[in-house]
């Protein structure tokens, strides 16, 4: 078995049916001693983009050894592919429609391999062509964290699939052009833009330095939320590296109109 | 204790308050090997019928000897009894309302027993009258997974509760009528139609025989979601073995105004 | 490490963002045996009220030694201070805002201390200043949970802050004047008056002394919700002790329009 057999869960199948319970069950069946995770399960349906954005932020929070399954499947059942990706440190089990995109990016340098699940002796017996996370991906992930070697469920595959995402850009050496990419629950709009790009044009720790402009509005660049004392729109480094665009304890996405894919762009002045 | 000490959680108690965390910090006071899964807790307030479809559909994905707690218990307090459901496989407690009918009628052929829980000393000193989760269902499952036997937490009874339930109905020897019963996250409208139902008029995998009629439309019956290319209703056999209307993609129940108990009909042409 | 090493959390995150996954992910790789449970994550946005009156309800029903992670932390990242309050049989950790004040209130009698978590070598390295919850809350809570000294995590400080909570007064000697404090789920309405002040006046099961009085409304006063057959606003004494007005399986709050603050007297007749 592994040191740690962690299993997470990332949905869209909300908390009030039995789906998520289902799963659980499932894999304590196979492993009574796995550990099982909710990332979330309020993933908006089938947006493989969202659930992608989550699985990127987070799975490198999780110890080394660490199972992630993800259900974002709008074409379960069809022709495409359930997969088992295999990275230096985690395991992601899900299909192959993208979700796993920014694993794969975050991953580039190193030595990663996408399985096609094809041993169904490792499935629950199919009932239906619905519930792929219940009967395939659970169990898969359940004797993967026993023990059973990546390796025997199923065929390395080259051509997965791999969804676009917008990268910022930058123009002349000054200037970084990016845009919203993702809403919190506390209407904080997170863009693309991480402090790792933003140090190759000047220290993060400069931030009097660079000028933030959102819809033909400097936006100031603070170290915390509770440094803004009124409602104007801000900036910070979140959690995650990612410039962030808040309100103090208001809901920002709300009092300014933020829509996903929202441009702004990042003049420095030195 | 039991091998696998797995308790699980049906409630109408939803999300915001502390009763669900409440119950965990009881049941691990006494039991801190247990492993607590949440079916849900989302289930509509006082809405017996809807958790004993959770309960009945869901308890078959644990392994042996876990215990399923549901707390939907409008008369708590009062002089419902507060049972323990012993069947060959799985535990049971809860309220005697009828919530675990489905449990009553799928191990119809087999061995159960129902206890009504009178043994006070395994409960937590009541306090109030609202919260028998956490004073006594909560307790005694903890007690029950430590390796308490059954026979000590109270006698048997034998005039427990049932709910009645709309069962498909065969007219000819080649129509069934049966009823939409419940509604999933998606706006997938389930069925009392099981595939079970379905073969004993013909083989489920020849889907062009079964003619499906909902509200004067013939309904196609496919093998997955995808396999529908526009926005039609259509129905396929669900993760749970029932007969499910859907819409590829979209949400069935209000595209189509689908109301519980809407009837449908299922004719085979051979 | 802890014999039962359980770790709660109360968080104002909901449950869309991964931010509660983090969380957990960060504590099992510190301490893969912790044992991590949800009290709620739908706390309103920055009620420290509202949690503090969660953490205070709930945390007796845990057993010694739980941790108890609370994160409504408006001023994450600016000046105030993250806490370990170590008391007789419990642990808190959180921001120093107030969010434990009924944790000192209830642990007055006894020895508790409040530390300033000050050795940051037992933090994450931090990214931003928006989610000390992952990066100073979780593995402070996970090393305390392996056993590591509370001592070791910073200074003792005295000068914490507490919020101030409206308690319930006499006039005279036989009328008791309280406020509604908070609502649950089922739309019941939960005051300040606990059946210790009740007791003062009269013992509890003699009911019929009590008129509780509401917006000149005679509120009967019964012993579980059903024992009320009509839709009229009624009292009991709840599952945490305090008085609690309700409608049997309806709404009250909604009902009778019932405001946090409302006003209620309690007269007792001899």
């Amino acid at each position: 078995m592994l040191e740690r057999p962690i299993i997470t869960l990332t949905t869209d199948y909300g908390l009030k049916d039995s789906f998520v319970g289902m799963i659980k069950g499932v894999i304590l069946g196979i492993n009574p001693q796995a550990k099982i995770i909710d990332i979330t399960h309020k993933i908006e349906r089938h947006n493989i983009y969202e659930a992608s954005q989550v699985i990127g932020m987070s799975y490198k929070y999780f110890p080394p050894t660490a199972i992630h399954i993800a259900v974002v499947d709008p074409e379960v059942g069809g022709s495409r592919r359930p997969i088992l990706v295999v990275t230096e440190n985690h395991y992601f089990i899900g299909p192959d429609n993208g979700i796993f995109t920014p694993v794969f990016e975050k991953e580039n340098n190193n030595f990663f391999k996408v399985l096609n699940l094809t041993s169904s002796h490792y499935f629950l017996p199919i009932t239906g062509n619905t519930l792929h996370g219940r009967d395939i991906f659970a169990p898969v992930a359940a004797w993967l964290s026993k023990g059973v070697d990546s390796s025997k469920f199923g065929e390395q595959i080259f051509d997965f699939v791999k969804i676009t995402f917008s990268n910022p850009s930058l123009s002349g050496d000054n200037i970084i052009h990016g845009e919203v990419v993702s809403f919190d629950h506390f209407g904080n709009a997170i863009t693309n833009i991480t402090s790792e790009t933003l140090i190759r044009l000047a220290p993060v720790d400069a931030k009097h330095k660079f000028k933030i402009k959102y819809k033909d509005q400097i936006v100031p660049f603070v170290n915390f939320y509770a440094e803004v004392k009124d409602q104007s729109l801000s900036a910070t480094i979140n959690g995650f590296g990612h410039l962030e665009l808040f309100v103090n304890q208001k809901n920002a996405v709300q009092l300014f109109n933020i829509k996903l894919g929202d441009p702004l762009s990042i003049r420095v002045e030195n």
